[in-house]
């Protein structure tokens, strides 16, 4: 019903996360739609981030410079250093703008079902970065999954023999959140790591 | 927290239908993945889309032929016309694989809010194609929303000296749905039209 061209557009835009066959063939319609103000610009795009943007070899980000920009920002405190899964994460933790230190990608954790190795994540360069020295304190911000704690665990045996300080994000209630709509594992670590006002 | 080319990324393609902010960055750290498989595919993609694709001139179709497939089938009936609002009704239509006739698309509604007038549509070329002879039947597939009656009304207008036969969709129960969840419209047209078994 429509160009092999369209329809190999419509097949890969599905593919994207949060589109499905429906939606991929609404972002195609809306591509031809606007094709000066978004489908030449979105070409370009892709085509510049494809050529300049490079995983930092050092955290493990994704950007245009190598060593990125959080890496070569000398007001960053080296002596921290946040352990995330995904570069998702890190991204979420730069929005809230209230950590300062330095962080390390894993790029994903360890999984038996998957398949995921130590090998497979950058676990060696971690160990290394510590090793190097400079560092104090480690924070895992590891996904709270079973994998993610896995990891977490993982961690926390490789580094045992540094001399650091090893710390984990805290469990807890959300901030908004309803008690009544919130899971007992997350009560009742809320309860046990209850604080003093 | 990551280059500006990668920031523009992440803002082209939030703008895609079912797409924000968020899904937005998902997407672009998705296609960072998937370099070969997805993100040099889809530049690719969007280059040949841009080069080849085009409104066809006689139905207002997308494709990369001028008539599109659609209207250069032999096949289909050409005593047959089948009216839409927009591209992606025609290709729900066609999904049906139960119509054989041509399609004619407005490219919108009628709506005073929006300020869309009979000239900002491809009314004119409607009625040329009718008075071109040829045509014995109008379906007026058009959404069942205000502007899109207001449309059907005006084009019954529009049409009513061309001695043609002026159908529209039928109204009623969806097939599958529950007479509980249905909203009273749907029902009282449902039982007006109700047909003897």
């Amino acid at each position: 019903m429509s160009g092999s061209e369209l329809e190999r557009l419509i097949k890969l835009l599905s593919k994207l996360p949060g589109l499905g066959p429906r939606s991929g063939r609404r972002a195609a319609l809306q591509l031809l739609k606007k094709k000066a103000d978004l489908m030449e610009p979105l070409r370009q795009s892709l085509g510049e981030v494809l050529e300049t943007v490079k995983t930092c070899a050092t955290c493990g980000n994704y950007d245009s410079l190598d060593p990125c920009q959080l890496c070569a920002d000398l007001r960053r405190d080296v002596t921290l250093l946040c352990v995330v899964e995904d570069v998702s994460d890190l991204w979420a933790l730069e929005r809230t703008g209230i950590y300062r230190g330095h962080y390390h990608v894993l790029g994903g954790s360890l999984s038996a079902l998957d398949g995921v190795g130590p090998d497979d994540l950058r676990i060696a360069p971690l160990i290394q970065r510590c090793e190097n020295g400079g560092v104090c304190e480690v924070i895992l911000a590891l996904n709270a999954t079973v994998d993610g704690q896995t990891t977490c665990h993982y961690l926390i045996d490789m580094l045992s023999g540094l001399n650091l300080k090893i710390t984990r994000l805290a469990h807890g209630v959300p901030v908004g959140g309803e008690l009544d709509y919130i899971d007992d594992g997350t009560l009742i670590a809320a309860l046990n790591a209850r604080r003093a006002m």
